[in-house]
């Protein structure tokens, strides 16, 4: 089988200034005004800590460097500062994205103090919690902490053992860590800044337990010391965000008042009895939960970032650097003209693109949902199934693609100076918290499959076959956007897929397609003759569980970048676009390509010439390299790299 | 196709300790004496250093540990103490590994102090060079540098720009930095402890250049400033290796004496001109670079030990771990009971273990090559083979490995106090020094495309395919152990491959074989159309390159670990050995199972199957997890992970 060359084989970037304009302006999609005013106000004097200052030095540079970003816009941007302001989802996601580019402490303590800690105020507390804490928070005269996480329970939030007791003859909640697992872990503000406390427990009223809630809690006097029966201490040393002082909070029998009880889904009345406005606990807990959506798409966001910061230092640095001389290069090869390291960058800097796109329709959903507007559960469900998964398949190409850009570098990229290994030590963490990849995964595939049961519940095996030839465009392969293009694309290419090229779009939406819809409905089959017998049967498909989440979340990104490219009227940035979506698309073909071989929607001949088309769109990309970096909108001068110095 | 089950199924380890030594003996193979000796009287005592240091206390702490363990017998074990010692190369990468369990700036630190600088001495000088310093390097109290990498020669050291000129009149060399970029860079000792450099430039004897050598020049007074004209500089912050000051050196016509030559493979005479006992100035470039094969194999060894210790803290922490009820485990399920779970860390146990054969046969070859006995030339180029393609695949693994031990112990695995993230970071460089892993792994490549060529050199196309068939047992495919054996295996396995079960080993053998095989064949045939025509024609093949390279060291393993269950007599621990072998041969075809099957060495159906076999050997093998981790040797307690403490 031959490569299709049927893109235009361009010619090098006359202008590649202007054609990374164009293309940013595309990836900025409908948050382009907004991105663009925050880069133009974005204080970028101080972006970049120095790498060899100590615990306590960085700690101190970064609650400095957060006060002055916070006086500059870019601190509780989009948060409510008091009860009567309006929430804007996109304003925080945007800032968020922006305190991205410089030091990852501070975005990751910008987030403890603004994101979680105010956020929780925000979304699970009422007026009085509003006007009582807000401005303090806001103004970052109050620093807190989001105490949810405990040794024992990292990922189960609901088995949680912390209680918070209503003790009705003080009008009194007790706050009080049972077990040593009960000590509240790797909480961001506890080991030294944080004077209060979101502490999250079990809500015991007379002797009822109403599952978890979140009370406010003082910890620290003005002084910085534990207030009496608390107990913190200091996590130290980390794989990286050593400017955030994460630490370990205990509470023996802390008692505040009873109006500190964060009570917006629930509380205990003036009469001393609990209520709430949402019967099942169950349900009540999911809602409380919900209030972590927000976290998540900023820290996808975050992620994506990061990684486009990694690949505009490699990028840039491999357009430079020379090794080896060759036939014709007698100065050496240039990095990049190697077909292996275009290999190692190009398609990580397409892929980075398609996350773009797709963390753009993740913030628009969260602008609906959490906006102020209206919205139904079910776009509120959607949000967070999508939250969850786009979080995890960022942060795990942020971490893969640094550290490839790293390796790309050579030992250049190991001197902290050019800022890629600080950078991946920062980035680490972002696999875990918010929420571990694996235990987010399963969430979707979860979701996927409560979708499913609700449309195919009822069909018998030979039926729910049946149906599933019926399935395209129906409920659980939601349409994000650009519904009916994709979709007639898809049933276009369904026809005939093996007559057309490889870089036919219809053929790669038509495979991104089946790959999630086969194994979803193989999985949900699997799942019913799992259900109700022991642990082990559903534990052996834990493998399958995670095929059906990144087959899904893969399909959701692709049409993310197609509706992209359909909404792109630069015809240069078009080209450009449509390579970067084929070579996004073949790379995640190609690596599941066994799978489509085994499944039969692909045959042998036409997998073994996925590499060498891989290797043409390379080999045409190329010359763009600098636009799409520069089309990354990350200034080169805020990169930080010694050795891009001029 | 149903999933063979016919290792038996092992019951619960009655005895873990015991099997755990069962195995480590199998694994410290024919080495195990000795190994067993140095881990007895291993100062065990300060193993880790204090991740809060800062770079100056690092650097204290790393120097006064090294002379500790030099004064124990770990430091310049193995290397000659003086002109009448003799080498035990052994001794010496016994030794790295033993330090492997520590701190890894100390490690590096040893490598560059007796491994590459009195290295060097031992090996590129001559009788004059042993007796004037290898007593001061092996006893510390000469500290130098081994000064190789230039700034812009990373991987091409037969470009370096350093000069190193004879100057008749005074029968000195003046070493030059010629222009910026020969600035030596990256340069372990050379921040501030070294005291001596091991140069390495292109020696300019009356006007011609005969190519690279390597000249002793003192840098540092005792004091530590500066000698004239010499400029060291500090590179600072790294992602790891704090502890290593690493620099950069300059050079301005600095004159030493003419005997300062490392002049074992050419040198100045007495008489002011040129001599060498190697005629061709390539072999001799190549003779010089054979001297680094020993820091490859030991650096392999350490990333292979970096991996074990990181294996060893997640499975013990995943054997402690609960995370969520479910029915029969109300006290939450142990982390290592989820699949998910057995598949980030059994695999990586399995392919420990065959990298740890694999390494055993690496360490006696290089012992036959550099033990003073006999040796021929093809094995001296074998060893550098195997050693630059084990170091790379070792290094690999190491980097993945770790990266996914820290996050399988989640938000745990983060805090340095865990040991994780400083394992992460020290070892994350191995990928890049002693032989960036991409060049090395075109150097295996290139080494077996020359042996192809001298078997099948003047055989046309028809020859070739005629050929490959009688190929087997052959030149280009050498037998490293246990050779017959492998040999029937996979004769009888080629006869009817699809008939056996997924766990038959000579059909793991067969396809390993065949996927070495057809991938070296193809890329010959490519190779030839692409000769003499321009540098894109051969570089459009780099990526077939790497793949023949990793289907080379696949196949050396996976016999390197089949000879050691040959070698084994006791029966528990073979019986594990065997389900070992299998996982690691399985995942290594699952990887590649798009290959196969595109390639007619697979079916679909046995493809789609190979998963769930995976799925069973690691359900089989999960109730010797502690075992396992025994089995590698590394003692519980010196793990230093501060959640392991009892």
């Amino acid at each position: 089988m031959s490569v299709a060359t049927d893109h235009e084989r361009p010619t090098d970037t006359a202008d590649p200034a202007a054609l990374g304009a164009a293309l940013s302006r595309v990836l900025d999609g409908q948050f382009a005004d907004q991105r663009a005013a925050a880069r133009e106000s974005f204080p970028a004097e101080h972006l970049h800590r120095d790498p060899e200052q100590t615990i306590e030095q960085a700690r101190d540079w970064v609650l400095h460097r957060l006060g002055e970003l916070s006086d500059a816009g870019f601190g509780a941007a989009g948060i409510q500062r008091d009860a009567d302001d309006r929430p804007d989802p996109a304003a925080a996601v945007i800032a968020f994205e922006m305190l991205a580019h410089g030091d990852l402490s501070t975005l990751i303590k910008s987030g403890v103090q603004f994101g979680l800690f105010g956020g929780a105020v925000v979304n699970l507390g009422t007026r009085w919690h509003h006007e009582t804490f807000l401005p303090d928070i806001t103004s970052m005269k109050l620093l807190g902490c989001y105490a949810m996480t405990e040794l024992g329970h990292g990922s189960d939030v609901s088995e949680l053992e912390t209680t918070i007791t209503y003790v009705p003859e003080a009008d009194e909640y007790e706050v009080h860590s049972q077990t040593p697992e009960a000590t509240k872990a790797y909480i961001g503000n506890a080991a030294r800044d944080g004077r209060m406390a979101v502490v999250f427990g079990q809500l015991l009223v007379r002797g009822k337990n109403h599952g978890v809630h979140a009370v406010l809690v003082p910890i620290r006097d003005e002084a910085g010391a534990d207030l009496p029966g608390v107990t913190s201490s200091d996590h130290g040393g980390k794989g990286g965000l050593l400017g955030v002082d994460n630490g370990m909070l205990r509470f023996d029998r802390v008692r505040v008042p009873r109006q500190m009880l964060l009570d917006r889904y629930g509380g205990v009345t003036e009469a001393g009895h609990y209520a709430s406005a949402i019967e099942s606990p169950n349900r009540r807990f999911f809602t409380m939960l919900g209030t972590l959506v927000r976290g998540r798409v900023c820290i996808a966001a975050g992620g994506g970032i990061a990684a486009r910061r990694g690949l505009s230092i490699a990028t840039r640095y491999a357009l430079r650097r020379r090794q080896f001389t060759a036939p014709g290069h007698p100065e050496g090869v240039v990095l990049l003209d190697y077909l292996i390291h275009q290999r190692r960058l190009l398609p990580a800097i397409a892929r980075a693109y398609a996350l773009g796109f797709a963390q753009n329709e993740l913030t628009a959903a969260l602008v609906r949902v959490q906006g102020g507007g209206e919205h139904t559960e079910r776009e509120q469900r959607r949000l967070e199934t999508q939250a969850a998964g786009l979080k995890a398949l960022a942060t795990r190409f942020a971490n893969d693609t640094i550290q490839e850009c790293r390796e790309a570098c050579g030992g250049a990229g190991y001197l902290a100076e050019n800022r890629l290994v600080g950078l991946r030590a920062d980035a680490d963490v972002f696999a875990t918290f918010e929420g571990d990849n694996t235990v987010l995964l399963q969430l979707v595939t979860k979701a996927l499959l409560t979708d499913y049961r609700q449309v195919w519940g009822d069909l018998d095996r030979v039926g729910m076959v049946q149906a599933t030839a019926r399935m395209v465009g129906g409920t659980v392969l939601e349409r994000t956007a650009a519904n009916l293009l994709i979709s007639r694309l898809v049933e276009t290419a369904r026809r005939r897929p093996e007559e057309l090229t490889l870089v036919d779009r219809g053929w790669h939406a038509y495979l991104f397609e089946e790959r999630e819809q086969h194994a979803l409905s193989s999985l949900a089959r699997r799942m019913r003759r799992a259900s109700g017998r022991d642990f082990e049967s559903v534990n052996r498909l834990g493998d399958h569980m995670l095929f059906v989440a990144r087959a899904h979340l893969e399909r959701v990104v692709l049409e993310a970048f197609i509706a992209a490219i359909e909404g792109c009227a630069d015809p240069d940035a078009r080209a450009v676009l449509e390579r970067l979506c084929t070579l996004f698309a073949l790379s995640s073909i190609n690596d599941d390509r066994a799978w489509f071989v085994e499944h039969n929607r692909l045959s042998t001949g036409r997998a073994k010439a996925i590499g060498a088309q891989i290797n043409a769109l390379c080999a045409e990309l190329r010359p763009d390299a600098l636009a799409l970096v520069d089309g990354f909108g990350v200034p080169e001068a805020w990169l930080g790299a010694a050795f891009l110095e001029p």
